[in-house]
């Protein structure tokens, strides 16, 4: 399996846990031992099956923090908790929140589809924390989470989708719908409410109660093999009745990124976008990871903090465009 | 002297000359004799000085004419021109045009500023061809030509200046309308009622009655020189005011030239402006000249002429683009 690196960007499996008989982190009030507690067992925890680091959020600056999220390693909900923390695996697949929304929120991404190994990743630490901590958990309605949609498996499986044929083709709209019904959520890159960037679709299971784990992983593949079908074929569609426009489309941005001088964010996505299609039609011999890590680096926090200091908004669209530049050079 | 190659594109000196006592081309009817001396008399004069090419009109296919005519070695007049034909030395400076709007048309082309070099050559294939033809000249009127604006010296000193700043800074039109009281005229890249393409002008003197040689070389040169200075204040201005958006149209233009998969001629003049500009401002390295032979070689006559066969607009294009793209390529 090629993990599907030609429409799966990532997957992400996400655990919801809350220690028992404490009240959500929304009602808790500032008894510090209480948090010092709940980061020390986390810490442990995750220490004991990987390399990890932690930081607390009010040790942090702005800037780190919003790489971080940028990253998709912290949610900007917790940027905002006074007694938020964050645990981060050194290779940034595992990342265990503190004081988001639930005390812990327990998460592994992985490129590509690959949501077994993601599931079997975060399963172990959910495992390792529960012999630390003590997770509230009922017979009847599963792990005790603050959003009831968490109730159940408290689970949440994520994949990022890069569909451009069926976004330009606009049939993406009716599998919308459709995965809707099925329960699955679409959202743009960053989360709720974000829009769809660089034909970047992120779905995921809508509610956790009443499903186990297994029945949710089963549910999700399925609805990803049907669209990974449909946006093969509608690329294979696009390129016979487009043929030299869309090759020209796609070698323009090409051609565009690897020369700008200057570049918003949103041309950027859109242009990485074309040139992803083209690497998969094999109009551009690139390296699909190397164009994806350039969503991360030409991100705004990051660009201040790779510069060192605050830039304005031009000056991050001339850093953006050399960063862009410099990745893609030709190999010597 | 570098020639002033980032801003003068080619210099052209013509010389009009008919034959003593003989109708001018528009008046006289078929007598082929006549046409048979007049080219045997030119040839025997240029293969004196130079190896040359001769070509009948009547011989040629639509798209060879059109080629000469795309690389400004005929008229597009001639090409019509039942007894046309014309002279062309080995290395395409020189052409001598027979049957035209006069008998004979005497003309030298070269890259840069290059008047004297350009008059020198053209004025000997004129005394060679004045050793085997009779010339029609009167001691008050000079050479007797079809046209008034060519009787006197029967000179055109041209040049083709490449005026990107002027053009964007919207200097071009008081500079037009100044060069015009001095006696010149301007006109785009394939004369006459042709549109300015790729910030290319072609800048004459109106009339040659009642000025020698020397004084029309004078004249053009203090246009030129003060035209030379007027472009370059002018893109120093630009570089300062627009800063990194000019670099960056001009880089973005590049990228475009270098991976399209298609292009109009329009566009292609566009963008290739640019990227001589970006050469002359030291934003890119790449050598003018190449750059320049560009523009014969992406002109419609021409591409069909490579591919061997008749293309359709669409195909052009992608010809077109794939002539620029090879052209352009990264040394190894």
């Amino acid at each position: 399996m090629d993990y599907m690196k030609d429409v799966v960007f990532s997957t992400r499996i996400r655990l919801a846990r809350n220690i028992k008989d404490l009240p959500f982190p929304h009602r808790l009030s500032g008894e510090e031992e209480i948090y010092g507690v709940l980061m020390k067992g986390v810490e442990q925890a995750v220490s004991k099956l990987m390399k990890a680091d932690f930081y607390k959020m009010s040790d942090m600056d702005e800037l780190t923090k919003q790489t971080l999220v940028e990253k998709h390693l912290i949610s900007p909900g917790l940027t905002q908790s006074q007694y938020g923390a964050v645990v981060v695996s050194k290779n940034e697949d595992v990342s265990v929140m503190i004081n988001e929304e639930d005390h812990i929120r327990e998460q592994c991404i992985m490129d590509g589809y690959a949501p077994e190994q993601a599931y079997q990743t975060i399963a172990a630490v959910d495992k390792e924390i529960g012999k630390v901590l003590v997770v509230a958990h009922d017979e009847k309605l599963g792990y005790l989470n603050t959003c009831p949609t968490n109730l159940g498996a408290g689970m949440r499986a994520s994949v990022m989708l890069f569909l451009p044929a069926l976004s330009m083709s606009g049939a993406i709209g009716s599998i919308i719908r459709a995965i809707q019904d099925l329960g699955f959520t679409t959202r743009g890159v960053y989360g709720e409410g974000s829009k769809a960037q660089g034909f970047m679709y992120q779905i995921s299971n809508q509610a956790a109660i009443g499903q186990s784990e297994r029945q949710i992983l089963d549910r999700l593949n399925g609805v990803v093999m049907k669209i990974v079908d449909a946006e093969r074929q509608a690329r294979s569609n696009l390129a016979k009745t487009q043929g030299v426009k869309l090759k020209d489309k796609i070698m323009r941005a090409y051609g565009t990124l690897k020369y700008a001088a200057m570049m918003s964010s949103e041309e950027f996505m859109e242009l990485l976008a074309l040139v992803k299609w083209g690497v998969c039609e094999h109009y551009i011999d690139a390296d699909m990871d190397k164009l994806n890590s350039l969503i991360t680096v030409t991100q705004p926090a990051m660009l201040c903090k790779l510069a060192g200091k605050k830039l304005g908004a031009d000056e991050r669209d001339v850093a953006r465009a050399a960063m862009v530049r410099n990745l893609l050079k030709d190999r010597q």
